[in-house]
């Protein structure tokens, strides 16, 4: 009799787990219960559903041909059963079985399996808020969910629409929404939108940004009431203000969906996150889970985090069934990469920020540095800030986060690769990173960013961050500040918010005279670019007390005046 | 008195050199050499120059703000000394002297250093055939071969243009001709364009794609004269035939400018260039090296490798500074990153091919696949072939190389970076790639790469590279063919050009009685991705002796039917 693999969940980890199963193990008699309707959907996708870029619900859950993933696909193309609008309620784990309802017909079924797989994912949380069950409050995380939302975007009865919470799925619902003509506001308690991905002055910058998009973004407010009437939303009352709404998208997080996983007494992590080894298996040998109702490791510090994506789900759902099948594989573990478009702009993360680097007993350093793509006199040029972070004892990469309308993906994966290499800053700055006009700088941004680190490592040049510059700021006895722009710049980007002295890099050395002695200076341009020449240009002149704003006006959070 | 560093050479290593000094140690008086009249220019950029999309030679020499990075600009930004059309000629090592010459006065004088720079670059190579002297016989080096192109094209008189050479310039002057109305034709002694960049199918693939767009491609011909008259160019005459031409690019190489080094008794390599030692110190101990005019280290190999590229000599200025500057830098090595836009296309490479690993020692193993670079639902998605090697033992990842109109750049670097880091196959399988839709599919290309090259090395599945199939179809027992496509996909895509049977792989469960028993069968599709799927079906039905077709038809270099 053949082994029988039963799967419970359909979308990511799951359904992979299977289709390698049958390509691998063929001989596995592979079940995949699904409590929706469909399976192997694309749900990252669901932003731009509702946006209307892509314009079919079918685009979502068929193969590139066109063809839909669903039950009678996986018969007869991998051999795979599936059961949809089936619910997996009970584990029974002596007798090996799972039970499961038929939602439909409400009928109650016994599966028996081998080796179980646990894909249940996790569902979005809904607080409590009064008002939350009024007919246009969403959340966007299943297809039903993402059906009824375009549903009511396309009727174009939407004006207004508020999003409670500003981290990854909102933002890009914020799109969404602003392309379709609707107004936006966003609220979070947090003061700027996407704190997982960001530091707070990149943060900042993005809420000017959007701001700049016509979007409102309040931080720091919470949500108490959705208020309506006979079930039709009018309007979202926050601690301070309120907002006029005609549908309310509740993004403030999900939850892992392991309440069979944790009846059936499998370990569980304080987080509710089932614990699984290398081979993704629970503490019960027979139980494999993976995606996003499992903890996993980070492969940087070692230590258990919880990563919900689709991409991790997906590597998961490989490594179960290498290892139902008996092959030699292990999951090496996530860095907390994270990405999103946003207007014209790409946001990224990955490894650790200087706070989780520091808790996790690194010693960082960081750097944020504003650079080009590529060579200015090519067209299509865009931006990247980047923000660096290596430990100041082994040299290693520990993290960045990125921001700009330019290539800021290509960067970002580079950066994942590197930190995932554990490549020092010293190798991550000779690294041979592909150059040619079209494609890079001849030092590409991130040699850029990676070489500035190294100077201020090594002791050649002290920063500040727009953070540390700010608070230096408010101290008694601020710093001299030079702004070595041309006059015509000055009036196209603003300046600081602080007294400061303009003179033009190139007319510096001539007039070195009209600083003070005995004073700390702080020097800045656009980028911060050229403050390094300037730095040079004061050392030459005895200036020693000096230094860089990082990032220049162009990386500045903050009022410009 | 300050310490003297004298600098040969301004362009790319040298100026960066001196740039670099001048921040960390402005004390140091920092002379450069130039031989031409321009310094610190973006010769990458030629191509775009004579293509049009750079309009003016400023915009190469200038900051990004404008400003003409001249002697002027050295001087008051930078307290550099900057001597133009000042041509190096002998140096006195003794002495520690360098003699020059000035090309508009002929006055030669005798500069004095503490610490001698060479970046003296490399020379165009101009091989001596017949006709090559005249007029319209360019190639593109300097800043004015460069002038000299762009005003011969901008002359509107260059109707058919013959690209001596099908390397890296040459491919990229090929689009910058065609896309000004010029009809182009390739001559190269190799049968395909970019050998150095790519392998034979990828090269026979190129090929194509440029005749579609009008390019004429001669491969294994040799130009044995340019015919003209009165010193006007009107053909190029191969071994196998004569090519009507207006204008001539000479692209057949570079060498090092190392003729000064050699006189002073520096130890040189066998193809010419300076040798250096981690420090870019050469063998006498004054004096450093950088850029085209030396030879590197491979950061896998460890062995020497000349790479000459605007990006190496950056890097490699920026550690001849530090060293001159007393700080710890050394430079890491290079590992033959490429890469050029064509058209529509990108192609890459990084790493070591099959060949060159095989003869470092390593036993590779590698793999083609064809992938999106974007869900199939997202606007804008393009694809891109990669060619993965890695080596059989360690599985450490060596080389790649990948082509496609997708973000192909974005995919080398990450992998140039992977390689830098020393991934293995099944660690950047695992790697955590940022996934968001509008950027890459749940598993990025490289995860897709990664994983089918570890099916191959763990035996999972059988595979053919195009030419294995090729060699494979012309035995005398030649294997059974399987083709999974729709009927409509064998319309649009053309077939393999042997005898092969269609079965749509939805089908196929079904009518696996159609199939012979005992025979090899090779399976493939568009781009082989549901060939998996067949082989699982096959392997169920008592199958046992299957094979993928690497890239399927997409990637079949050859005749298609």
């Amino acid at each position: 009799m053949s082994r029988k693999v039963l799967i419970v969940g359909g979308v990511a980890c799951g359904a992979k787990a299977a289709a390698r199963l049958a390509r691998i193990a063929p001989e596995c008699d592979v079940t995949i219960l699904e409590r929706g309707d469909y399976i192997s959907f694309a749900g990252c996708g669901f932003p731009y559903f509702v946006g209307d870029v892509v314009k079919e619900y079918k685009d979502l859950v068929c193969t590139p041909l066109g063809i839909v993933r669903d039950a009678a696909f996986f018969r007869n193309v991998k051999n795979i059963t599936v059961h949809t609008r089936t619910l997996a309620t009970k584990i029974d784990r002596e007798a090996k079985t799972v039970t499961a309802t038929n939602i439909s017909t409400g009928e109650e079924k016994i599966y028996p399996y081998d080796d179980l797989v646990l894909a249940t994912g996790a569902s979005a949380i809904r607080p409590p808020i009064p008002g939350c069950d009024m007919n246009s409050v969403f959340t966007l995380w299943t297809m039903p969910d993402a059906l009824a939302m375009k549903s009511a975007v396309d009727s174009g009865r939407v004006k207004s629409a508020v999003i409670v919470g500003g981290g990854l799925i909102g933002m890009e619902v914020v799109e969404a929404l602003a392309n379709r003509g609707i107004s936006v506001s966003v609220v979070d308690l947090l003061p700027t939108p996407l704190p997982a991905l960001v530091e707070e002055d990149f943060g900042l910058r993005i809420q000017k940004y959007v701001e700049g998009k016509g979007v409102h973004f309040y931080g720091g407010e919470k949500v108490v009431e959705i208020v309506g009437d006979g079930g039709v939303v009018s309007a979202v009352r926050t601690d301070k203000r309120t907002i006029d709404a005609d549908m309310v998208l509740m993004a403030v997080g999900i939850r892992p969906n392991t309440a069979m996983a944790k009846e059936a007494g499998l370990e569980l992590a304080k987080n509710g996150t089932i614990v699984v080894d290398d081979s993704m298996r629970t503490s019960d040998p027979h139980i494999y889970a993976g995606g996003d109702c499992v903890q996993t490791k980070h492969l940087v510090t070692g230590k258990p985090v919880w990563q919900p994506m689709g991409s991790t789900a997906n590597r998961q759902g490989r490594v179960i069934a290498d290892a139902i099948a008996g092959l030699r594989d292990t999951f090496a573990g996530v860095i907390g990469t994270g990405i999103l478009k946003l207007f014209e702009l790409t946001i990224g993360r990955t490894g650790l920020n200087d706070a989780q680097a520091r808790e996790a007993g690194y010693d960082p350093v960081s750097v944020l540095v504003h650079e080009p793509d590529r060579p200015h006199f090519m067209p299509g040029m865009g931006a990247m800030s980047i923000r660096l972070v290596a430990d100041r004892n082994s040299r290693q990469i520990l993290g960045a986060q990125l921001m700009g309308n330019g290539a800021v993906d290509k960067r970002l994966d580079a950066l994942v690769a590197a930190i995932t290499g554990r490549l020092t800053v010293d190798l991550l700055a000779d690294t041979d990173f592909a150059y040619a006009p079209p494609f890079s700088t001849a030092l590409d941004p991130i040699t850029h960013a990676a070489n500035v680190l190294r100077n201020k490592m090594d002791g050649l040049v002290r920063t500040y961050s727009p953070e540390e510059m700010a608070e230096r700021m408010a101290t008694g006895t601020p710093p001299f500040i030079l702004d070595v722009r041309t006059p015509k710049e000055l009036d196209l980007q603003g300046r600081l918010p602080y007294d400061s002295v303009n003179i033009p890099l190139g007319t510096l050395r001539a007039r070195v005279g009209e600083l003070p002695k005995g004073q700390e200076i702080v020097v800045y341009c656009k980028t911060s670019g050229r403050a390094w020449d300037a730095i040079s240009a004061l050392k030459i002149a005895g200036f020693e007390d000096t230094a860089i704003l990082e990032g220049g006006i162009t990386a500045w959070p903050y009022e410009i005046k």
